[in-house]
């Protein structure tokens, strides 16, 4: 399962210079580990009247939009933090749910602690880097080897089942 | 596994019309079936500078945003055909890929053949509803209960096997 960080705090006092500055302490140290964003904000993300949002409207259960910068945005009505078991990763950096207790909660009080406090969380994830396997029509394979494997086991541990097998 | 249709024209010609229209046939007829809408067009997802782009620059694997309309976007790197067998949906509707040889793939060359079109399509999706089973430690279950059992079932269709056990 993800390591779960959550960074709080009031506006302007460095919450993003924090994960940001995490991120980049991680991928220097140990680029294997891989780390997945969840942040919260009063943006609207879909537009009323975009083309994705009339899908949406029109009944589709997920939209995804493949952009000109090669980034796909998979578009759905669902709290990101039902996800927190399926995501891919090692850890998982959360902002902007700050009236939420999930997962080890940091607060910061202004941009001078962020130095310190994302030299804190990334020592923290780096203790997350775990092996994880497991066993695919009788062999024994390592979740990282691709996400598939890796969202298979997170499956798994979230439903609570040790094996699963296709109906013939 | 999903059935994939692509519906492809030249701009103006009613393309996105026809997913709408899609969308709502199949709704009125059996509001069981689920559908995926995967949209490709130049628009950038995730512009330079944002939050969510300096999280991605930085190194993060995958970013979830939930905004104030209560939408999830989930952001990453990898082109949304690559999803295609994981959609927890009986079926794909495809726009902006008309390079691409993909699905059933309908022209529209304006937006006269709107109804019609979307009559045909909604007719094949109906099609594709099927009852699909999974047995997790030993109870059949149907994998429509809810979407970590579909996605389950997905993945050992995509991995290509047929039992998954969690290593002890």
């Amino acid at each position: 399962m993800n390591c779960i960080f959550q960074i709080a705090g009031l506006k302007d006092t460095g919450k993003t210079s924090v994960i940001e500055s995490v991120l980049n302490k991680v991928k220097r140290n140990n680029e294997k580990i891989k780390i997945a964003v969840i942040k919260k904000s009063h943006h609207v993300v879909d537009p009323e009247g975009k083309d994705t949002w009339r899908f949406r409207k029109a009944g589709a259960h997920v939209v995804l939009f493949y952009g000109g910068d090669n980034v796909t945005s998979i578009l759905i009505e669902e709290n990101p933090l039902d996800f927190l078991d399926l995501l891919p990763s090692d850890a998982v950096l959360i902002e902007g749910f700050n009236q939420e207790e999930i997962g080890e909660k940091f607060i910061i009080t202004s941009p001078e602690e962020v130095e310190n406090l994302s030299s804190v969380i990334s020592s923290k994830i780096e203790e997350c880097y775990t092996i994880k396997r497991i066993v695919v029509d009788g062999d024994t394979r390592e979740v990282r080897e691709n996400s598939n494997l890796w969202l298979m086991y997170n499956l798994m541990k979230k439903l609570g089942v040790k094996e699963v097998k296709l109906k013939c």
